[in-house]
């Protein structure tokens, strides 16, 4: 019995649906006609991100730590009590502070790694043939100025954060061997836009709600990096999943933007112009923000490109249009 | 206080020390004067590989379950109260039977992954600056014969023990990162001789002694793999660790010999001609062995022979020893 194959509709399974990114994602997963489960553990997801959706009766939201067995197999046990096969997962849920789980390597391992390593079983579990990965370009770790392509090695992450998405590809990959048919692995970029709940604009954001006089940037403000719009990104991972691509491997792929990128005082500059044009911006001397930060990376997307998807806005454009919107989000 | 820095000694932690390649480095470490401090769970190590060790005044056996936080505290906090500082880990714990892994993937999180970040966070509070990992050649994955490089990517693993090794790997590159001064990541190829616990010559030798008239090989005998004896593992590793060598990352390292390597049909052979030679040897279809079985490896070790060091025996060579040593180790 599959409900949804009555109404010819795919059972997609969103972890971490109610994320910066999960919204995004769950809400074009409704657009093309899916039934979505969401499920999160709301430590980061915000519940009222997903409000407009909320009564959708396409949608259905499952309040659970992924991180834990029990909880997975009651949020998969739930999808079928209701009458549906899952089709596909989409495993976002993971930590996304990077230096709370420098601090406390238990986080990643809790929010981003054990995450995968339950949910994969419980796919083993259920014979879910369609896995997709939200990773990360900071499995790659510093390589300076040198283009980051899915072909290099070796991978050497500066982050618990990275170090937990690299250990989590790694699972995916060992999945796809035993009992996956299709695995994608997005390795993200920097991604920008709203609603956001965490990152560098919404940090710049708040800073100068508390004190619209002055922003006080982590490190010297020379960090260049990629960056690529909320809702490029999601448009790019479904693209790569309609492919349907022949692998016998874990197809992994960067998703992001090619260009030299934009450096953090280029963001400051443009939140303080939008927010608080007096306000004075005031750098720190290290060349990064924190220990676990990559200072500076540029993306090779040529795999991505070779696929036919290619981003329509620039770094510098995806971050103007998150600074307006997160700007209206924060009321300003 | 430290005990080791009155006798000028090294304190060394070998984690695993009482499995088949700790109990090499332990022998090796002792001959080096090292104070040796060995923890292992004894689930696939025996305490008796080190009986002859036992009664040595520089070393010392602790029985923990290191994937526990409580138990890794418990071996640090008895080395402390014993007098000693450690200078360095080496941590070989592991779960090392692959196909067990791939029917149940809480063996090697529990015993490979979870022991490495416990020991990580242990070496963290204690202020640790030097650690080794025995990696393996399974973070690759299969490439066919395509010598295998530090350099290439992505690393595609196709058992849970490839990807709790890389998991592991990951680790160590954040702690490198955030609070070790040096760390090698030492990428094991299959390592034969003795006193064996596991792999594939001792299954034959103890195959013939349950039927000695025939021999059932997993998989068409066609695999070809690249070996390195026990002995050359142990001084490859001793050698890159004195080097010392200037790494803002960890030193990721293949270990191995560089040649065509061995099938898995030649050492059949060699092992019935050593132990019963009236047996057939019999095939099975398959080119592998079993799920996660790599069937083919070929190893490029020219970042380990520009450091200096190259294996004297070839993989038949290691392989031929080993089978003697093995042979004489089950009474043959």
């Amino acid at each position: 019995m599959n409900k949804a194959q009555d109404l010819k509709s795919k059972v997609s399974l969103v972890s971490g649906g109610a994320g910066f990114i999960g919204n995004t994602l769950v809400k074009k997963l409704i657009e093309r006609d899916c039934i979505v489960f969401v499920a999160d553990n709301f430590s980061l997801g915000k519940p009222d991100l997903l409000e407009k959706s909320a009564n959708d009766p396409n949608m259905k939201i499952i309040e659970a730590d992924l991180s834990k067995e029990e909880d997975v197999d009651m949020v998969f046990k739930t999808i079928v009590k209701d009458g549906y096969e899952i089709d596909e997962v989409w495993h976002l849920a993971a930590n996304s502070d990077i230096p709370s789980g420098v601090l406390d390597p238990s986080i990643d391992l809790k929010d981003t790694f054990l995450t995968t390593h339950e949910i994969l079983k419980a796919c083993n579990r259920h014979s879910i043939q369609d896995f997709n990965f939200a990773s990360s370009s900071a499995v790659y770790g510093d390589w300076g100025s040198m283009p980051l392509i899915e072909t290099m090695g070796p991978l050497s992450p500066i982050s618990n954060y990275g170090a937990m998405k690299l250990a989590s590809e790694a699972q995916v990959s060992a999945a796809k061997e035993s009992f996956l048919k299709n695995a994608n692995i997005f390795r993200f970029p920097n991604v920008v836009g709203s609603p956001a709940t965490h990152g560098v604009i919404i940090d710049f954001v708040r800073k100068l709600i508390d004190s619209p006089t002055e922003l006080k940037v982590l490190g010297n403000g020379s960090q260049r990096k990629s960056y690529l719009h909320v809702t490029e990104l999601v448009d790019a991972m479904l693209y790569v999943s309609d492919q349907e691509i022949k692998n016998t491997k874990a197809n992994i792929i960067n998703i992001g933007c090619d260009d030299d990128g934009v450096t953090v005082k280029a963001i400051a500059e443009l939140v303080v112009g939008r927010c608080s044009p007096e306000a004075n911006i005031i750098y720190g001397d290290e060349d990064r923000g924190w220990v676990g930060d990559v200072p500076r990376f540029r993306y090779n997307t040529s795999m991505l490109e070779k696929l036919g998807w290619s981003p329509s806005m620039s770094s510098l454009e995806a971050v103007h249009k998150a600074v307006d919107e997160i700007a209206l989000q924060e009321n300003f």
